[in-house]
């Protein structure tokens, strides 16, 4: 490529709406160009990009077995109103009406699309299993999207849909994706980790995140570095603390707290441990029963130095659909303010559920159901009953791993891929079934299989940076070596060289681009390490008349004289097989 | 690849919507599968085809010089309000609100979201020429969606888009996507004709289509065997007729022409040619003048044997915003139902307008503006003022070219590509400019240029089909070549042979299929035949036991004895280099 012949267009200054450093090198270095919010053109540069990318994930989903197809991206909604999905899916599904007044959606996935498909074309066992993917425009109203291609509304994803005959050969076709995607994340040069998942309100058995590691990740991901445990902060299990429970060595005693409203605050008073403290968490579930609405409040309670985990809340048996109670709520039926309250005189009746790590505590700190006090030396089985307990909090550093390999770490991550298996969580709404060897025929096995296709660069960045700009990992970049000549346009020399490099490169299958723009050196060097481009030589006069030439890597602080001779075989040692 | 890791799925009967028989190929073998009215998933028989049109059109696209980017799908509403098209588009765009209620379309092309970006990323004549293309899923909601993918509301679109300093780099540019699209064609393997058309509403000084020949085809093309002149119907100029006016003969004389309301009708009854009778098309314009409507009844004189061209009419001054009179209004003012209205002795004052072949006419024959009654020997200057003339009519095989070099002929095609010269159009309405050599803001002139990528398909079925099945084109074939093992599941030497050949193939560069599902011979030619691959090479026990295969042309109706030593070369000759 020349550059001449493309579209190179880069800003000295980010818009001010990129608040993230991925959207605004991708801003900078003219990869992406803001049509809406969250609504973006791939300009030549990024779209270079996004075909590394899905070259790569092509390759090894067909590697993998799986067979692509191409779903449309405008769905009647007669098929996500079978499964459902038509009313849950609320205001992120862009609905349409066409000129006839039928309803339509503009896909953010696909499931109900390939069921439907499944169910008509897979008729028998003889053809199972079998794994469809595409890769194509997806949109997601987001109400809020931000952070250019991290959170847009219109991105490319790839997801694919494994059938199978039963739950055994379905979790094959999973471990065949999940391997699939170690494959592909390690092909794109970025550090990731495959962490287990929470199945969420879609149920099934299984389900993994593949998360790229970046400091400015949205997750947290917990991981055990002494063995294979991972997983994201959703689902990090906490392990039971195995102590026994100290007895009890203090009275139990209204202390007053004024204005101690947070646990560190009494702490911080009372000069005690934070982890001595517990905190109570007021929950609401409100069901109706026989036409009326029954109104349950609980009690969660959790060491001060924790935070709760919601999902995990939502686990316990009758708090599948609770809310956090209103402070009016919260006084109404404690008769005092959030921050002074606990589980011993309580007013009304609660539903009191402590996390695993408050039912070992001794002597410990709670509300007191008045405003201002807190009870100290408050023990299990004396002050009040022996508790029933979950796990309910986020795991932290230093937790034991539930592996019992060793303590959990944690990092953030950008999540830009994610394996489930799904059961027959649409197969049976949709009735997608084939038939046994009996001639019975069975509901379908499913799993799904996504990777966000655009995403992927807006994490490779957030993972590859520096002060000049991206770095690309060179699977990716858009282009795997810039030929910067000095003086293309006035040096006869310099311009042989370098058309003849160009061409010798290309032939050798080396996916380079040659600066003939007449930039100033000063100007096409920023531009180039703005966009990151992973390997540079320069051609200048002065070098060829020493059969020499000037490689840098674009992380390298300093140039290597390579031989003109032996150029090409030198950048063919620093690029993928 | 091997069938047993591919998805096949053929059909004996094609469904009863599947009118034209590339919609009924294309379901019976697979390729495609509906989803909805217009909507269609491409199956991964049917993606393969339109991977490598894809690819063909990128190659060529590239090659000329344009930038590949890619375009949203969903575009907000503001842009083609700018261009005035949000009013005008009507209901074939597909309009959208977001969870806050902005509007927003799917996009059916994308001139807005280019001139948006042109706008502000050329900002120097140093930068032009530039073309940007996209390949794109287009949305366009027809009120009859049909023909599956010849007439489907989803499809996918090349839509390219240059920008020039003036008209004549323009010009240059437009050039260079015609010769690119004549490379595209050709390419393909397809038999096609470039064709001048009309601009239409969009004015503009230059566009051709580019129609696939075939009997099926939607469009009447127009061309001269003996030059290059060719033309769509709407666009083809019939050449005047430069014979002398032959002098009157006979008297006028109202006749009877009792029940005789057509021009053949009447020919017929009088025993007369019917090139010697006129008839009368009724138009009505109607305008605002001061706040009042101000109707004009237009009569449109055409020979018996010609046909109203509709763009024609549209082009005579004052007849831009016609529409046909109703039959109400045809009585009112005539005082006579249809069939019987002429250009003589009318009641109402009427604009006539003649084709230019009715000028040269004498003697003729038309209506009397009374019911039953015609006038024979009709006279101009006579009976009736000269005649204003114009180009009205459509042409007909064996007129004159307009070039003066031979007789015309006229053959049906399929519309598949579009190249347009734009001007100033959008740019102008979108104040899209670029600043000139002395710094002077100019209007950057525009072409625009469409294949319709999914629409191939269709058409080169219709062009390309018999009894069994597709022909494809090998250029576009969804495999090259096609290995039948006779008992690949229980001979070895076949098994072997087989996948030997398979790998052989591959290695180099065939794109060839390996049928090992184990279908009987007759199942598995047919599915092959159906689909259409163009060559198939069956490996049988007996032919290995003398080192030969089967090898057997598409289109042949007998197989050709190869050795198994020279099948690879033996193929690699019937394929594009």
């Amino acid at each position: 490529m020349r550059a001449s012949r493309f579209f190179i267009s880069t800003l000295k200054e980010a818009p001010a709406d990129a608040e993230i450093v991925s959207h605004q090198l991708m801003m900078r270095a003219g990869m992406i160009k803001r049509l809406g919010s969250g609504i973006y053109t791939y300009m030549p540069m990024g779209l270079r990009v996004i075909r590394k990318v899905e070259a790569i994930v092509r390759d090894e989903m067909n590697r993998a077995g799986a067979v692509e197809l191409l779903m449309p991206v405008v769905q009647p909604a007669e098929l996500w109103q079978e499964t459902g999905r038509w009313q849950k899916y609320g205001a992120e599904l862009m609905r349409v009406k066409d000129r006839h007044g039928r309803d339509f959606i503009i896909q953010p996935t696909s499931e109900e699309v390939i069921t439907d498909i499944a169910r008509t074309e897979i008729k028998s066992y003889r053809q199972l299993p079998v794994n469809f993917y595409h890769v194509q425009t997806k949109f997601r109203d987001e109400r809020r999207p931000r952070f250019g291609l991290m959170r847009g509304r219109e991105f490319t994803m790839k997801d694919a849909y494994s059938f199978d005959r039963d739950a055994a050969s379905m979790k094959v076709s999973y471990q065949i994706m999940y391997d699939a995607y170690i494959r592909i994340f390690t092909r794109f040069g970025l550090e990731f980790r495959p962490v287990a998942a929470d199945n969420g309100a879609i149920g099934g058995s299984g389900s993994h995140e593949f998360h790229v590691i970046a400091d400015t990740g949205e997750d947290a991901i917990v991981y055990c570095p002494t063995s294979d445990y991972a997983a994201n902060m959703e689902a990090a299990e906490a392990a039971p603390i195995t102590l026994p429970r100290a007895a009890p060595t203090l009275a139990l005693t209204k202390t007053a707290t004024p204005g101690k409203a947070k646990c560190e605050d009494v702490a911080a008073l009372l000069a005690v441990p934070l982890n001595q403290t517990v905190k109570s968490i007021v929950l609401t579930v409100e069901k109706e029963v026989d036409g009326k609405l029954d109104k349950q409040v609980w009690l969660l309670l959790l060491r001060g130095d924790h935070d709760l985990n919601e999902v995990k809340a939502g686990k316990v048996p009758g708090l599948a659909d609770y809310r956090f109670s209103t402070e009016a709520e919260i006084v109404e039926w404690f008769g005092t303010p959030p921050g002074y309250l606990g589980p011993i005189n309580t007013v009304k009746p609660v539903h009191v559920v402590a996390d695993l790590s408050v039912a070992p505590m001794s002597d410990f700190i709670c509300g007191a159901n008045e405003a201002d006090f807190h009870f100290t030396g408050a023990n299990w089985g004396r002050d009040l009953p022996e508790p029933v307990t979950f796990d309910l909090r986020n795991v932290v550093a230093g937790d034991a791993s539930p592996d019992g390999k060793g303590v959990l770490a944690i990092q953030r991550g950008i999540e830009v891929g994610h394996v489930f298996q799904l059961g027959t969580r649409y197969s049976e709404d949709m009735k997608a079934t084939f038939l046994d060897e009996n001639g019975k025929p069975q509901l379908l096995q499913m799993g799904c299989y996504g990777i966000g296709v655009t995403r992927i660069l807006g994490a490779a960045i957030e993972q590859n940076f520096d002060a000049k700009g991206i770095v690309w990992p060179v699977s990716i970049a858009p282009f795997e070596v810039v030929l910067c000549p000095m003086g293309y346009d006035r040096n006869e020399a310099v311009k042989t060289a370098a058309d003849n490099l160009l061409a010798g490169l290309l032939e050798a299958g080396v996916d380079a681009i040659l600066d003939d723009r007449g930039e100033r050196p000063g100007a096409m060097f920023a531009d180039w390490e703005l966009i990151g481009v992973p390997h540079r030589i320069v051609i200048g006069d002065r070098g060829l008349k020493d059969g020499k030439l000037e490689y840098q890597g674009r992380q390298e602080t300093a140039a290597t004289a390579v031989d003109l001779t032996g150029i090409i075989a030198f950048i063919r040692a620093r690029l993928p097989a």
